[in-house]
This record gives C-alpha cells, structure tokens and sequence, in this order.
C-alpha cells in the first residue's frame, strides 16, 4: 500500500515552527493559491525549498485575506534539509521579499502543529478616524471620516467579552464550525494624537471574518448610526443580516498565536 | 511687450498655501519630471487644476529626492478658481491617488512664498535597527543589521548644532550656495522598544543630501566604525569624500516648514 502524502512528511526528522510578519498588502491572502494569484504561502514555500533543500508544505495558524496584515504568524512544516535554526531567519530573509520576514524559527515537537495547537489568538484592528486622510495609512486602517464616540463602542466591547454564540458576526462561506467562542480580552485605545482607533480582541478562537464584522457594526456604534442597544440586539439575533457591513481587510492584523506547552 | 510668464500668475487673485503630506514611495521625487517618470508635484498640479478650474504651477518649501516622504510639505500657487480654502482638502483628496494627502488650505498673502518664505524646516529621519528586519517599515527607515552606540551618535550631534559649514556633508551637484547652515536643534529618539532610532533635525535651511549625509556618517559612529572624534574631524575638514555614505532615501521625512509673519 503507498503511504500517505501527510506520513511522508511526517517521516521527516524535523518539525520546524516559524513565527512570520508580513505586509498583506501585495498578497492574494496567506493561503496557497494558484498563479498567477500570488499569496503569502507561495512566496514562503518556495524560498524555504531553497534554503532546507526539499519539498515545503506549510501549515499556518490559519488563512489571512487579502490585504490583511500579520506581526506574529505562526507556521510549521516537516523537513529533512540540516540547516540549523538560528541561521534560518537570515538565510530565508535574505531571498525573502522584503514585505514578508520570518522573525524567529525553532524546532519544534513532533506533534506540534501551527494550527491544531494553537489556543488563542490576539488580531488588532486599526481606525483612522477624521475627515483628513494620512497616506502612511492607507493600506494600514480604515479611514472612518468623523470623530467616533469612542465610550459607545468600548461599550459594545465590554458585551462580547465572555463566551458567546457570534452567529451574527459570522460570514456566509465560512467552514462548518460551532459559532460559539471566548473572547477573554476586547479593548480599544486612542492613539497618536487621536487620529487611530486600535482596537484589541483575543479570543480561543474566530469565526470566518468575525473581527471585520465586529468591527463594522462598532464603526456604525462608533458614527451614532446605531445604540449600545442596537449592538446588543445585533449580537442576540444570531442573524447575519442584522449586522454592519464587513470592516475593510487592510486595517486587520494578526498579531500573536498563543500554543499550549506540548 | 509681452508680459512675463510669472507676472500672469501674479495677476491671478489668489494665493493659496497648501500643507500636504505624501509617500515618497511610489515617486520620482517632489520635483515635477517629464513623463514617463511621475513626480508628486505633477500628480498635484493635475489634480488641483481639475479643482481650481485653470492652469496650476507649484512653488515648494524644497525638493525632496525619489522615496523621500513628506508629513509637512508646504507650497503655493496663484489661481483665479472660487473654491473657498475650507472646501479645498476634500475636494482634491477625493480625486489624489491615496499617497498624497493635502492636510491644509490657507489663503496666502500675496507676498509669501513656500520657497522663499521659508525660515527653518524640520526633518526626521528612522533607523531600524537588528538583523531582523520589518516589512512595515521597509519603505519608511533604513534598516542598520546591528544595534546602534546611540550614547556616540547623541554626542555626535551635540557637535553639528549651531552654525556650522557643512561642505564635509554636501552632496556634488547641489545648487551654489552657502555651505553655512544654522543647526537649531539634533535629537536621537528610541522608540517602539527599542527597533526604531529616530533623528530630528531643525535648521534655517539645509544643503542638498545634508541629511542624509550626516546620517551615513552617523550610523557609522553606531556601529563602532567611526569614533565621535573621527566624526568632529569629518566635519571639520569640509571635505566631502571623508563623510561616509549617503543614507537611503527612504528613511527620511520632511517633517515641517516653518515660515515668517509674512
């Protein structure tokens, strides 16, 4: 019987974890795609092939859509290639593109996986808000063009704390997964002088676009277009179509990928 | 006789100031090119006449270099258009492409100048500085692979302060003037734990390439290959081809132009 194309690799001696940060402004997303499409994981695959000599096939904490943004991704993959890891950042760095970096690289336990392990992760997003646009922004938040009532929405905040069903955060499209998920921190701070918005969620897990969702029913919290109230309905509905419409990807971030101790 | 092309302009009713801020990334510099290049300052002519209705020519505080980055460029121009000033940023951000941002409008009196009014700018300019790099900031810094003596650089730029001739760091090519600059303030900041080494430079004026020029040379009193001595005997010996290399353009930012009463 041929073995199975996930035990070659598992026959590999090393399990190498890397920790990426890349710009998605450039990409069709994190998630292999088909050329010409280019995505974060081709360019990735492709010069780790180069530097551990064989085939790469990555796993990720998870997709990132186009446009969007990651500090803190998180990938694993099998290899027989000897290069040792503290020599892997600069050496895949140096043919990187230089809006994708691999910022630490370790080996990692058999059974770690960047996906299966992972036990919560933190995204940031990004408003600038006010009607003057700054164009070191531009692919970096979502210009909201007035003043936002910043309590309002750190209101709707301090409501999706906990545990919840986000059905009505959830797109359509999304894998059939249970809807229901702990959000232990959801924050907002006022930075540089007040122009962003940066608001904090971490969570055991996201629902397919459940932040760009959130968030767009907050900008309109955020405009006095909708209540505390309202937000609260929203989210009691379970119904997708009560809410805003999806926060543009380029003001969403990835920022850290927490694993359990194995 | 026919009159001058300048006297035309200033027979229009209108002096307009405009505070605008851009990304240097995408062009050939501030100075208007012929095409194929494109240079802010054509992109804004074009837009701005579509808003003012005739024929727009620039004046600007100064150049800035391809990749060089702009958060407070100032400059003027004569114009007949009725646009009241308080309409005009939104107006001709809503047809500039996303990297170039007018901030402000002001009606001018007829005397001033963006060019010739002008008393001192500021600019800025960012160091990234570890062998890992960053793909936010790898259009807006120049990335130094190793840490930096910033206590050396700092005392360095207690000796460019004052009035100095800066020749040691003039590039060729520059206009013939003065090489006497008037240094009001040198600062070196650490920020974002420690990654980013920002420098601020306020001065009555500032020679072509100065600034980059005296940061070549500084990075390399921060990597230890250069004593601050050696940096005092640089300047002091008004000889360009003791400097070390030219900065790359595009850590640098031109920050804020300060104008008389006028």
């Amino acid at each position: 019987m041929k073995p199975e194309h996930k035990d070659i690799m598992k026959a590999r001696k090393r399990n190498i974890r890397l920790t990426v940060a890349y710009d998605g402004t450039n990409y069709n997303g994190f998630q292999r795609q088909n050329p010409p499409a280019v995505a974060v994981q081709n360019i990735l695959e492709d010069r780790l092939q180069k530097v551990f000599g064989d085939t790469v096939e990555l796993a990720a904490s998870g997709r990132t859509d186009a446009g969007v943004h990651a500090r803190g991704q998180v990938v694993n993959f099998f290899t027989d290639g000897s290069i040792p890891v503290d020599r892997v950042p600069r050496a895949v760095n140096s043919i990187l593109p230089p809006d994708i970096v691999v910022l630490e690289a370790a080996e990692a336990d058999r059974e770690f996986s960047a996906r299966h392990s992972a036990v919560s992760k933190i995204y940031k997003y990004r408003i600038l808000q006010g009607d003057i646009p700054d164009p070191f922004e531009r692919n970096y938040s979502w210009n909201i063009r007035k003043e936002l009532d910043v309590e309002s929405m750190r209101a709707c905040l301090e409501l999706i704390k906990g545990e919840h069903d986000f059905s009505a955060f959830r797109a359509a499209g999304g894998p059939p997964v249970s809807p229901v998920r702990n959000i232990y921190e959801a924050a907002l701070e006022v930075q540089q002088g007040g122009r962003i918005v940066e608001l904090t969620f971490h969570a055991n897990g996201f629902l397919y676009h459940m932040v760009r969702n959130i968030v767009g029913t907050l900008g309109n919290v955020g405009l006095g277009w909708k209540s505390v109230g309202d937000f609260k309905r929203i989210m009691d509905s379970l119904d997708r179509s009560q809410a805003g419409a999806t926060a543009p990807a380029q003001g969403l971030f990835l920022d850290k990928v927490f694993y359990s101790k194995i």
